[in-house]
């Protein structure tokens, strides 16, 4: 995979515009971009570093199309190799009949993400720096946006690197007492070892555990709707997507029991999820309706708990809630409590907040108040969120391992039985960043990227 | 129209890809790029003549991307503006949220073909060449191709100016005449007018007789496959489509007696037309299938004469022949007699081009004897075809008046009127490349542009 060949695309998105970017990077991409250009006059081009300039881009003696050639030199490019970057009209024609050329000048079509693999391969940015590159593209909220800006600029790599410090620095200590291990002397203090294991641990941990809201904000916040029949469900999800129509996406093929609808609000995606109605029944059916309420609950990062206003909550609205919240670890859930029908009672709620879905009273205040526990949320999990399932997986190995070496200080056991998990939970780390890897999760992390990027 | 006032859109094709290209342009086109810009560092961003930089896209404190921006100056840039490219990650939300950052610091949205009208009037470009941009990026097949860069490129704008001079000349002889007409005096020879004059017309009459060439060229030289029932005129579709099947394209919607597909054989896009079988008949709904076939005959510009190669050439088949071209322009139709089943037979074919629809033999010859009578007619029309509606009933225009001028001088007119004719046929030249204009005119060329070009 570190091969030298020079590669090409289309960079731009498919289709007709006024203009699209071709791409080549590589050794040769210079040499074979101006072997293809020339002046108006027909004189060569020579190319110069960041410098655009405007040329015919020839086809033999034919001329394709007049170009803006772009020249970027190695290392400060994007991949690190050269690259030289042809923004032409765009026309598919002229995109095809150009790539084409360089293809047949020598040049190779790149795969799926290869000019960001490149990068990667000549230490441009790490593996989860090139990861919040497909993030980024893929991104279609503001969260989703920032999350990836913040993992492409780094500062998930920093904390990932003084986490990995951490790491070196505790083996280095059960490793110095392996050196001397038979001289029979226990240089490190083990009870210092053991604070430093469990600083190390209570980190890794809230990484792990940040997944749940990074993957929520990354591909939107599942909120359920939860109540007794004709509690009005329905109407409030119309009432909280008619908002801003314009933005609200129908999830094809979906059942009624999963996703229905995505909508944005204050640059924070919410996927509500429909749900049957509550009610305590010796019905199957209904009790089938009511488990399913409760799977989407449990799926739910929000539940909104509706309530008929008109109803006292009684006992048995408070069962309702009960039964919902019962399973799902309440510190891992924003709850409202929302009163609908509130156009028909005369004086406010004693708690929740108070809604009319009909008449559209008190849904702003709604939507501001999941945006802003959302927010709250977000921040209480620190400045890095993990977004990515690989990282993740990768981040749960790490705790794993570190529980076992929690395990083996606790009986005591020998430092180069320690030291075989500390290693692991190294490697583990070092595979989100790229320090380790292997062709097989590269493979994996750039199939997701487009053609061209 | 004539507004300095900066516009910006996305210049590359919508949707999703590695990389998407913003564009500015106006004479604060570079001081907005750079308030929004600042360096990974945080310092200012300044920008130089085509020079490409790594900058970040700053929305007020918040990083929106990590781009290239790249500043043209006037007058040397596309629109002969101050222009700057933003090049950005590819996500709809960037490309959005970009724009909007640059609409919001005081650019405004540029209407689609605004990059080139300014162009245009800034005096980069005439209203022809413009023309050609859209077509450029419009084109799908090389011949569609190569006309449009050659129009770009100015080869018709120096031939149309080459007319222009010489009507001027013309002009000028008879205003010469005009000014000195109260002395009675007759300056200019009438018989060097006169040659002038029949020189003039038929390089004007060349130039609009090539419309038909040219539009068939750009939009696809229609094809009729007439002939007996049976003859096999739908297995010859089939044959001539079959060799290349990906780059056939249905036409949805279609009847039978309209287009039905259209292929690109060697860079030349051909529109196959149906038609119904030929048959002197009484039956009413027959002759109405022939009547088909005689309009498919007149529209087209190359004719396949489909005949079976078993059934003997006889008068029958040649007044068959004579009924489908008898009302059309033999001139400006190519016709093939085309004998099919040839694998039935034992001798060829005393005439016409031997094939067999049904094994294949022969399809490649006919295929390739349609392509070098296009080509050998498209270079008998000279180095310049027009292709654009607009220039068609502008040349005809000018025609028109160059018949009234040819007229009065028959009947030997007074010069102040042959004069008026003379202007007119100047005006309407004037009109193809933009030197004189209206802002209808303007606004019907442009609006068939895309967004951002």
């Amino acid at each position: 995979m570190r091969q030298n060949d020079t590669i090409c695309a289309v960079s731009t998105p498919a289709g007709v515009g006024g203009i699209a970017v071709l791409r080549l990077s590589g050794s040769n991409a210079r040499q074979l971009a101006e072997q293809c250009l020339q002046t108006p006059k027909g004189r060569p081009v020579i190319l110069s570093n960041r410098n655009a300039k405007y040329a015919c881009l020839m086809d033999g003696t034919a001329l394709l199309d007049e170009v803006v050639a772009t020249y970027f030199a190695a290392p400060h490019s994007y991949t690190g190799e050269d690259v030289v970057e042809i923004s032409c009209h765009g026309s598919l024609y002229i995109q095809q009949r150009a790539l084409q050329l360089f293809l047949d000048k020598g040049s190779r079509l790149a795969e799926a993400g290869e000019f960001t693999l490149r990068a990667f391969l000549n230490g441009r940015l790490d593996l989860s720096q090139a990861e919040a590159v497909a993030d980024l593209i893929d991104s279609q909220s503001q969260s989703a946006h920032d999350l990836a800006v913040s993992q492409m600029r780094g500062g998930y790599a920093k904390e990932l690197e003084t986490l990995r410090q951490e790491l070196i620095d505790l083996a280095a200590l059960l490793e110095l007492e392996l050196d001397f291990s038979d001289e029979d002397v226990e240089f490190a203090n083990r009870e210092r070892l053991k604070e430093m294991l469990e600083d190390l641990y209570s980190k890794v941990k809230r990484l792990s555990d940040s997944f749940q809201t990074g993957n929520a904000v990354k591909n939107g916040i599942p909120v359920a709707i939860v109540g007794r029949p004709n509690a009005g469900k329905s109407t409030l999800l119309n009432a909280l997507l008619n908002e801003d129509r314009a933005i609200v996406s129908d999830t094809p093929g979906t059942t009624r029991d999963t996703i229905e609808e995505t909508m944005v609000i204050d640059g924070i995606t919410f996927r509500f999820i429909d749900t049957a109605g509550l009610r305590q029944s010796s019905d199957e059916i209904e009790m089938l309706g009511f488990e399913r309420s409760r799977k989407a609950a449990q799926k739910a990062k929000v539940i909104l708990f509706l309530h008929d206003a008109r109803v006292p909550f009684t006992d048995d609205t408070m069962g309702d809630l009960c039964d919902i919240i019962q399973d799902v670890n309440q510190k891992e859930k924003i709850i409202f409590i929302v009163n609908n029908k509130c156009d028909l009672v005369d004086s406010p709620s004693s708690q929740g907040i108070d809604i009319s879905a009909l008449t559209g009273d008190g849904i702003e205040k709604l939507k501001q108040s999941m945006v802003a526990a959302v927010k709250k949320r977000m921040s209480e999990q620190g400045d890095v969120l993990l977004t990515n399932i690989r990282h993740y997986e990768a981040m749960n190995k790490v705790l794993a391992a570190l529980d076992e070496v929690r395990k083996g200080m606790a009986v005591n056991l020998t430092p180069d039985l320690l030291v075989i998990d500390m290693r692991d939970a190294l490697y583990h780390l070092g595979t989100i960043t790229g320090t380790v890897t292997s062709d097989e999760v590269l493979s994996s992390v750039f199939s997701r990227f487009c053609i061209g990027k």
